[in-house]
């Protein structure tokens, strides 16, 4: 299942990675990483008084954790052996939150495979961050800079 | 300084962040959270071989920490009082690479504020993170869903 | 709102930080940095056996984060731009323990600005960290070395 | 208490060290540093589906955590001072599993004091991690490198 | 490349990771994590009077980092979808220092494959940290308890 | 070396603790933990701006690491098996910079056994946490509540 080249993609193309259930120590860690410590992500005090009632997490953070679960396919399956730069994402939307205790997992599906030139190529995705009851919490599409298969 | 509407912003106003030195804890700390211990940010020998010539940062550390450190203007100046969600980001480009010792900051452009309903407003941004030779390293559009001022 | 030299402060000001809610990831990151994995703190069995029945919080978790949430009012807030050295602090008591879920923020009141010499100055402050109570869990009083406004 | 060489130690003497709750802050902190983010110690929804019917700790964090607590009882207790290199472990068994929650501590009877050569010898010892419940989670015995006391 | 059972595995087959560089923020994770600070690793004083001039990595830090190094095979790689639990390991030596920008990988070849009854077995092998030199720094044995194909 | 009762220890008695080197990634985690990103502690250019030319750890950092290296004697000698509360600090005194890469260790002196009631006392204590040219960087008095022995 490893793959090395943009032509080792094809378009329409679907990876599910593994899940992984956010908890409190994943809000702790995002937070101190980033110094973002908004009292809706870490204040229960001032989370009960939200519409949600309760800490959510940061959406970042499930865009990063989220997005990273697609490594556990293997090293080399979402992004490819020939992987140069991570070259962007397009239309990020946090359509739901994410709450302490859920299992979250990325959908990949492969959209477009473009050529850059004789060398280089372009993998893009659409990208859906869902929960354990299948609910998009994140969507966005993916741009990455890969080598091409030597012709 | 502290803002609590939507209406508390205008748009062509500018905030600047303060900065910080990407270290190497804070490729271990992003690598380790998200589980991307991708070879070009966590192996030494791989990335000699790399254009780059050594270990970069994850686009999406950039990303996450450049954009939190405007959470150091003081808990409600680029997000106000009345936020409620961060809604989504467009067209996020990771321009150029980010090394161990670089420091970064982030500048934010209030480009749109849009109405959404009597309450809620969305406050648009143009972000751009910059390292401290001035370059941008990471661009991109946010928008965040924030509160109205009572009429 | 923020300040540059010691003249941007008068007696009698009051300050006050956004709350956090301590965590066991708190007392996890505390202990792990640390090494302070004393079993009141990191012991459930243990705890059971001593007069509050549960973990609490280190004393020294408390003061660091409790007094670190002066920070988030803003860089130049509670310390000003020409900040130079944290001084010392005196008569710091823990009077109040701080259980896993409590959520504290911190008031700091100016009681005194020393002069130095010409250019230095000590902001000298009352401090009470506070639970969600509002009883003080740490009190002490602390000495800032900063820059004083040009004659 | 404190120890400097191999004959500072009796075969058939016993080091009990504290203890210690596994939590949950634990199993992240650990999956974080080594990249194990199995199902079976990260995803609640996983775990629910298992013999165990929760996520349980992995062995390596019981074996580390818990054979550290041996350090606890001071530097140079269950290794001296002269201690050179940890040098193997053999017969290692995870014989029951750790949940979040759990109290583990560290009995280590020393079995064997062997010279190497005139400046050298190795400890040899049986090692139990236990829970609160007095069960052996994980033992193994284990071998230090250290130095002799002086002819 | 994903494997199910133990019959997907073959004797003599050889597996190899990806690698990482061990640097100090590793070392001091591992020491925040489990308690253990010993000078050899963490008091460059200390360090410069051991016979390695330098501080090195802990042991049991290469044996978890290293061994976890083949979970970015792919989830199901190097334990397989019905891994049950992680049974043992034997004869471990530490057999060279790992030292700060050291970078790490793991092989592992499969010896045997023992039935333990109709539904599960066990999956032994020979593992080999090494280092960038190819040297062997920690080798050991370990068993793997998983399911077995239904006939 | 175990103590239990405040009549263990003596007034005059001195104890020294083991010695840990201060790390970039001390200051990142004490950082990510508290929230206090000062640039004087993490950005590199503007750390070279002010008198000390670099980047230099949190007193606060010193404070908590420097004195959390007396547990490392053992659990119960610099507290005792009847360790009640952590009472409070005076005089506190950051009295020189650490920079990455010192090495610190505690030396407290016991100054006084004050008793409280029939069953618990107050240990004094003088500490110094030193660097590693013998220097003072903190210093302070602290109160420990403790268990007094039975008449």
């Amino acid at each position: 299942m490893e793959k090395t080249y943009m032509e080792d993609y094809a378009v329409g193309e679907v990876l599910v990675s593994p899940a992984r259930t956010i908890t409190e120590s994943d809000i702790h860690a995002f937070a101190s990483l980033t110094g973002d410590w908004h009292p809706i992500h870490t204040d229960v005090e001032f989370a009960k008084q939200t519409p949600f009632g309760e800490r959510i997490a940061h959406g970042m953070l499930t865009l990063c954790v989220g997005s990273a679960l697609m490594f556990r396919l293997g090293q080399y399956v979402s992004l490819p052996k020939t992987f140069i730069a991570f070259y962007g994402m397009d239309s990020v939307r946090f359509v739901n939150p994410v709450k302490i205790g859920d299992t979250i997992r990325c959908e990949v599906e492969i959209t477009a495979l473009e050529e850059k030139d004789a060398k280089r190529g372009v993998i893009v995705s659409k990208n859906m961050i869902k929960n354990q009851r299948g609910q998009d919490v994140c969507v966005y599409t993916t741009r990455a800079l890969v080598g091409r298969k030597p012709a």
